[in-house]
This record gives structure tokens, sequence and C-alpha cells, in this order.
């Protein structure tokens, strides 16, 4: 057994499931990473304009769930969910490519393309890579 | 308080972390990903050629490093760990995109370009999506 302490939080207009696009480049609106205070050594070289990798735990997500209908279509085949980016799954990890809008406090950055809900627990961000292998 | 119980493990010929290349592309050995028979119908939808973006439990890093000089190069100035690649953060989550080569039974997946070490626990397993927003 594996025990996570966020690093922070989102804060987001999103605060419902059904109002949640499917993916970041449909329409997130602009949100805000809140981060305790202990980690923020580790933003340091942070900056304006970066592309960052953000983790995410789907708090909402239904961690029984293990065959979906991809993006809620009913229409669409029963599909094991890890051939897809349904948010129910044994661990719900969310993975999101944002891009910091701006440096709004030690502790807050404002970014883009985050689809993720008000309140959703951040659990690491990372540097993206554009090769190949990273993506 | 987050509680993750892995999916599976990486098995390996890397073993040991000086022997780890720094990113998948740069000469990772093949690996196979076992995985709990009770996901089994998580991986319903998987091919072989299937690309998909594998998180794991980077169980060997350091919780409580928050700079780090990147890949471990004494010369690079020491940086804040999430705008790196670093295994050692808070809460060391990895993400690997590697490529399906042969489905060798329902529980696993032999697989390229992963550079975990053997024994890593696997969280979670999503399909890649190649567009900016997802990388």
């Amino acid at each position: 057994m594996i025990h996570l302490d966020p690093i922070g939080r989102v804060r987001s207009t999103l605060t419902r499931r059904e109002h949640a696009p499917k993916q970041g480049h449909e329409g997130a609106p602009e949100a805000w990473l809140v981060f305790e205070p202990r980690v923020v050594p580790a933003l340091a070289n942070v900056k304006r304009g970066d592309d960052l990798l953000v983790l995410t735990w789907l708090h909402e997500a239904d961690r029984d769930t293990l065959q979906v209908h991809p993006r809620d279509d009913p229409r669409a085949p029963l599909t094991g969910v890890f051939s897809t980016r349904s948010q129910d799954r044994p661990n719900p990890i969310g993975v999101h490519r944002v891009r910091v809008l701006e440096i709004v406090a030690p502790t807050e950055l404002k970014v883009a393309d985050l689809e993720a809900f008000d309140g959703t627990p951040v659990l690491d961000v990372k540097a993206v890579i554009d090769r190949i292998a990273e993506r």
C-alpha cells in the first residue's frame, strides 16, 4: 500500500463533473494551482510560459470501474479503461499538460488547459519533454 | 492522505539505479508489465503496437528532495524538482510512454522504452493522445 500527501490543490470554475470538457484543449477555463508552502523550493525554476505536466488525484472517480463506454458515449463499445483516458480506473491519477500563464504568488500558479475540478488534489508537477518517448 | 494499491509490477533487466538511462529513449531494455489478475478486464482492448502511458511508483526515490542538479550533473545549477524529471520528489510518480511489443499473457505485456527498475510498482495505464494538450 502506497501513501500520498497532495502537494496542493486545483482552484477552478469547473465544479461539476458534467461540465468538465473531456480534454483540456476542448475548452477548459483558466485555473490555478495552489501549492502547500512546504513544496515552494521545488517550484523555484517555474517561469511564466513554461509547459508543465501536472499529475492530479481524480477524487470524484469510481475506482471499481474497469471498463467504460469511451467519452461517456453509450453508443461507443465497452472498452477496458487502460485503453482510455476515463477518470474511472483503479488508481485515478490525472495527467494534464498545462501552460503557466502567471506566477501569482510563491504558492500559486495561474495555468491554461487544466480540465480538473475545483478542489482536485495535485500530486506532482514535472517538466514536459517534447520527444516522442515522452508523450 | 491518499492510498494506492499497485495494479502490477515492472519486470526488467534494469536492477540498479546507476544503470538506468535518464529517459526511455536513451536505451532502456525491453521490459514487461505484469498485472494483478483483478485488473485484467481493464486490459481488454490493449493490442500489440499500441502506445500507452504507464504511471509507476518510483519506490527508490527520495521523497524529501525538493531541488536537484538535473540529470545528476554536479555542474548543472540546483533546480526545483517540479521543473525537472528527477525521480526524487515528494510524490515520485513516473510517467512513461511505452509501446506494446507483445501480449505475453492476459496479465503480462512485453513493452519497449520503459526505463523503470525491476520490481517498480505500476499504478495506472492510459491511452496516449498525440495532441499538443496531451503531451
